[in-house]
């Protein structure tokens, strides 16, 4: 995309409300424009990291053969009467009437809605396991929206849902979806600690939360430090994952964390602050009970399926990546969700020669399939340096008149900083080999 | 997908309130469960229909420069109030009042968003012509939801809007836009008639509705038949779009065709029901005035932009193309869209060499990336080719015992009915010269 005809609001300074650098960096770059309290449009470069985020956490649900459906936003208020949720879940279930004055409500999660396809869709044991997941909005009406998308009210959730014959086979599931979220966060460029955590409104007896390590995290967080070995991105794309052996490593959250009770001594024991990006539930029958959900079993017994239900919180990632990825001069985006792989900075617009070279290489890219932003306005070289960090584009190529002379351009990592004086040859080679598959 | 183990329930009847045929087949297919009245989950066959329209329509949007935001489902009531339209807008907006009693609603389109991204992110006309889109969730409170996902409440539409310095400009980018309708539509395997209609509750001069023909349309429209053959598919791929001829044809809706001022003779004008998938508008100033968008002009004098909106109907899309393309057995769908591309049906799994044999081609077409829905189930063959031409899988490839024996498989063109005999090897080849890029 071209810069000059492209909708990308950057600006030099954050509001003062904006209190974490996350809130801060996603509004300064263009991100996201604030709606109104705890609700924010996604403007062009932010729906570009949303949908790379979206497409990881898509292909790995997929890949455990979980599949994609979607429920309502809005949904009827009587499952959750059934549930006893309705009441239950207070002031940060939005509450609707339509024109009809019947009960609706923005949904906050979605037990009941499965749970409810479930006894009319599914007959028998042989229908079982299911695994179904969505990508969707989501409201909660926070009593007081901060930190930009970290506590917004309304988020983009994936929320997946297993539902079993028995306990063994969903603690199968369960795993399986575990499995899942290691890989998905590894490919998000993030070290997610896995951490048993209380099952709070959802009920249930297992339970974990995914944790990024970070000092602006609202939990806190104890956990043995080898667990992040596993949880990282292996650098040659090994997706090995041994839930098993991650289970036996001690993780917890401050809620279920008792120092009297640890089984593991104090000085191996990391303390950190976390942001949540996901929270995964066995729940057995609660919600299958609730709703009536009868299966014909196998010796003629009618069976009450167990579920657990999986979230990802897919927007709030954003700014989980932001905060545990940046710098003084901006965002660092990992390359797997960056909103462009390339910027190209043509500083010269006005030398024909200077930017022929940039047009053709924008071109040959863009050819290519490979995502490049193109700085192509007529501004200070400094304002378009200082704007590609902003925006954390991982590879920069400036080109100028005096480089040209030379014969060379300037390649530089965002990441580590580093520059490289590249022949255009060159740096259309690595660009190539790196980004067309 | 194996059958056996994804959920894929499909019914061999339709409830009694399913009046119109793509209602009972989006049911008895198991594209959709109607949670209540008016409001739809989609089950994974229907996910998958829904995503390739999508990304069709992504694709074309994204071809003509426009760039892809996500305005909130929940917006606040104050900007509709500015516009005038929180009250205008009648019973059926969603009205919501949050925690702190605050009034929201649940967007029924979002031209007062995007002014107000406008009015705060763009500077001066040099930031003009913006083009941007969404494809995201709305809500209309239909007194009387009918006719499954066709005329539902919450409902899933890519909407799009243009901001221009000036009318010409504004005008430009309304057939830019009309270009990329054409092609959408024609990859979407639709003839989609674009009318001049009446601009209704959003205003302005110039509108453009883009209906399907069929039988069950809701609006009366009246087209020179000539009109078809521009916005039918070309076979040979081509995507020549010539606008202006295609306004130059005369296409109106009930609502504002006369036959008394009509200039083309009763005789050489077709007369046919529609199906609306699209609507587009060109209203100048009304919301960029009532917004008080101001900004800076080439001349030192402040421009109000000329604002357009752009909507097509993709969750409709499902079902108008149903309505278009369906038979006695259940859907046809084209290509492009098609859940799966192929039906893979295992004749007798308790064979073990048949069993074989389909496993390996199930396995083979997996790894080449083409989408195919294999039916392992132990079910009788008549319920397996039953269910294949109920969810319109466009080819199918039956496998048994007996055909084996003489070295062939069964394939069968959904559309056509025709079947063919072929080797495996024959089979395979064909499938992947056509669907493996």
């Amino acid at each position: 995309m071209r810069r000059s005809t492209g909708f990308f609001p950057t600006q030099k300074e954050a509001p003062r409300e904006a209190q974490i650098i996350s809130h801060q960096l996603m509004l300064r770059a263009g991100l996201v424009d604030q709606h109104c309290s705890g609700i924010y449009t996604w403007l062009p470069l932010g729906v570009r990291v949303l949908k790379n985020i979206e497409t990881i956490v898509r292909q790995e649900q997929d890949k455990i053969g979980a599949q994609e459906i979607l429920m309502p936003t809005i949904q009827s208020a009587d499952l959750w009467k059934e549930s006893g949720r309705f009441d239950a879940y207070g002031d940060e279930m939005l509450r609707i009437q339509d024109r009809h004055g019947r009960d609706l409500l923005y949904t906050p999660t979605a037990e009941e809605v499965v749970a409810d396809i479930a006894r009319k869709h599914l007959k028998s044991y042989r229908d079982l396991p299911a695994l179904v997941y969505q990508i969707h909005w989501k409201f909660r009406d926070e009593i007081r929206p901060r930190f930009g998308v970290m506590r917004g009210r309304e988020f983009l959730m994936k929320d997946g849902y297993s539902i079993d014959r028995d306990e063994a086979s969903a603690r199968a599931s369960y795993k399986k979806m575990m499995t899942a979220y290691v890989r998905t966060f590894r490919r998000l460029g993030l070290t997610a600690v896995p951490a048993r955590a209380d099952t709070g409104p959802i009920g249930g007896d297992l339970s974990h939360e995914f944790l990024i390590v970070a000092q602006t995290g609202e939990s806190e967080l104890f956990y043995e430090e080898r667990l992040e070995g596993l949880m990282a991105n292996n650098e040659d794309g090994k997706d090995d994952v041994d839930v098993d052996d991650i289970l036996n490593i001690y993780a917890a959250t401050d809620e279920i964390h008792d120092p009297k009770t640890c089984p593991i001594p104090a000085e191996k024991l990391k303390v950190a602050r976390g942001i949540e990006v996901g929270h995964i539930f066995y729940f057995g029958t609660k919600y299958s009970e609730a709703l009536n959900v009868n299966l014909a079993g196998q010796d003629n017994k009618n069976i009450i399926p167990h579920m657990g239900s999986y979230g990802i919180g897919v927007s709030r990632i954003v700014a989980a990546i932001i905060e545990a990825s940046h710098d003084d001069r901006g965002i660092i985006w990992p390359e797997s969700v960056a909103p462009y792989k390339i910027g190209l900075i043509n500083i010269r617009v006005k030398d024909k020669a200077c930017s022929k070279v940039c047009d053709e290489l924008y071109n040959d890219f863009q050819n290519a399939g490979i995502d490049v932003i193109y700085d192509d306005r007529d501004e200070r070289p400094g304002t378009k340096f200082a704007d590609m960090d902003l925006m954390g584009i991982p590879y920069q190529i400036s080109i100028g008149p005096r480089s040209l002379e030379k014969g060379t351009v300037e390649f530089k990592n965002r990441k580590t900083g580093a520059t490289e004086e590249l022949t255009l040859a060159e740096v259309t080679t690595r660009i190539k080999k790196r980004f067309v598959t």
